[in-house]
């Protein structure tokens, strides 16, 4: 069996609790570790309040090989992640040398005043190592298995980008999908007897409202490709049976 | 103080996790609640895996108000969220007789054979209530304090009109934004004071890039109207001493 990477992802924020911000970042972060190989098996979402990050945090890094948070980490006192970080590790937080040089050079290029709000992103729990921010400098970090990032998309893809040479890759799992023309309800029963076939693949399905009637996508996933074609093989010959017996109007 | 009404929201699926469908129920339902005076204080997010739905179930019906589930209700295999919920409150499921008939009428008028995997969408766990779906009639249903809706969007939304008129509302929220033509670092020590003055508003700040640089939208939310007025006015005053010293370049 192929050795699993497992991960989680705390996003942190009022405003993705409030509805005021459509989170991007869970969706960015899953399609990234599925391409490494990396199984994202749960994520959270907590407020801005630091027994609930802690707890959170705490949770998912006993369980999980990784775990990535966004949120967060600026300037004002809604950002709160570092402490938060820092209270899970039972660390001392305080300027990180590095990152105060980072953000000096930085306020000096942009001609802004390093003042004391701006100086607290310089605040890393101790032990920890940063992520490296090429827009807008601040640095994330990294403490232990936790990879702590800020909350805006464009940031936190970018600190993606350092992080991925720290990971460990997983066997990427192979992907196939056949379009059935048909509802799920037509399928179910031996779609069911593939699945129970071939447990080393996951076969998921998602109807949809298509043109001409109800249709399912039907998406295999597996670390073993044998198995993935032998599956694959099997739903479209049951899809083309299905078709035959007037239970569905194609696939694709 | 007024009561507060508070909620959780856990989405059950691998497409999330996998990255292959990108999640639009949980900012939906962060609007809705929001809308309604109930506070959506933490979402998880896992996968069609019995033992972590049980698990995240239970921890969040404990702790939370209302739980509201999005995902796994259809007739496939991977549909497995009616048994979890059946197994986290400790009772039997079967087939419901009202939901049988909701069915097969609906197979019925649209000419479908009412298949087992079909009518395996009637098994709801002893003592829950159905939830009306007028999209594809496979009910919902409510056990205890927990809400277990369809994934597909259209379906979860149209089942929280029926799931609305159950719920306690909370004293809404009440908002109010101002924008601020300056970075955070510009802005975050005083806001931090105003913040300390005014303990029944919450201040968030969301930096953005606008065309003539750094801006950031300053959100104040609270139950208490006149609080957030005074806060709201101490933030306007705020913004106009640091565009006046010459720290921003305005507001609107």
């Amino acid at each position: 069996m192929p050795k699993t990477v497992t991960a989680a992802m705390l996003a942190i924020g009022d405003e993705l609790l409030s509805g005021r911000t459509k989170d991007r970042n869970i969706g960015y972060l899953a399609d990234f570790l599925t391409l490494k190989g990396i199984d994202l098996k749960e994520v959270r979402i907590v407020a801005d309040d630091e027994a609930a990050i802690v707890e959170a945090l705490n949770a998912l890094r006993e369980r999980y090989t990784y775990v990535f948070t966004s949120g967060g980490i600026g300037p004002t006192h809604d950002d709160i992640t570092a402490d938060a970080v820092a209270a899970a590790f039972e660390v001392e937080i305080d300027h990180d040398p590095k990152a105060v040089d980072i953000l000096l050079t930085y306020f000096q290029e942009i001609g802004r005043e390093p003042n004391e709000a701006r100086m607290r992103m310089a605040r890393i729990p101790k032990g920890a190592s940063l992520i490296d921010n090429p827009v807008s400098r601040a640095p994330g970090f990294q403490m232990g298995n936790v990879f702590v990032m800020a909350g805006v998309p464009k940031i936190m893809n970018a600190m993606m980008d350092d992080v991925a040479k720290r990971l460990t890759r997983g066997i990427p799992m192979v992907m196939r999908q056949i379009e059935f023309r048909g509802g799920e309800g037509d399928c179910a029963k031996p779609l069911g007897e593939i699945q129970k076939r071939f447990p080393a693949v996951v076969i998921g399905s998602y109807p949809f409202q298509a043109a001409d009637g109800f249709a399912t996508n039907l998406v295999l996933r597996s670390r073993d490709s044998d198995a993935l074609e032998q599956a694959f093989d099997a739903v479209r010959a049951m899809a083309a049976d299905l078709t035959q017996q007037g239970k569905a109007r194609g696939w694709s």
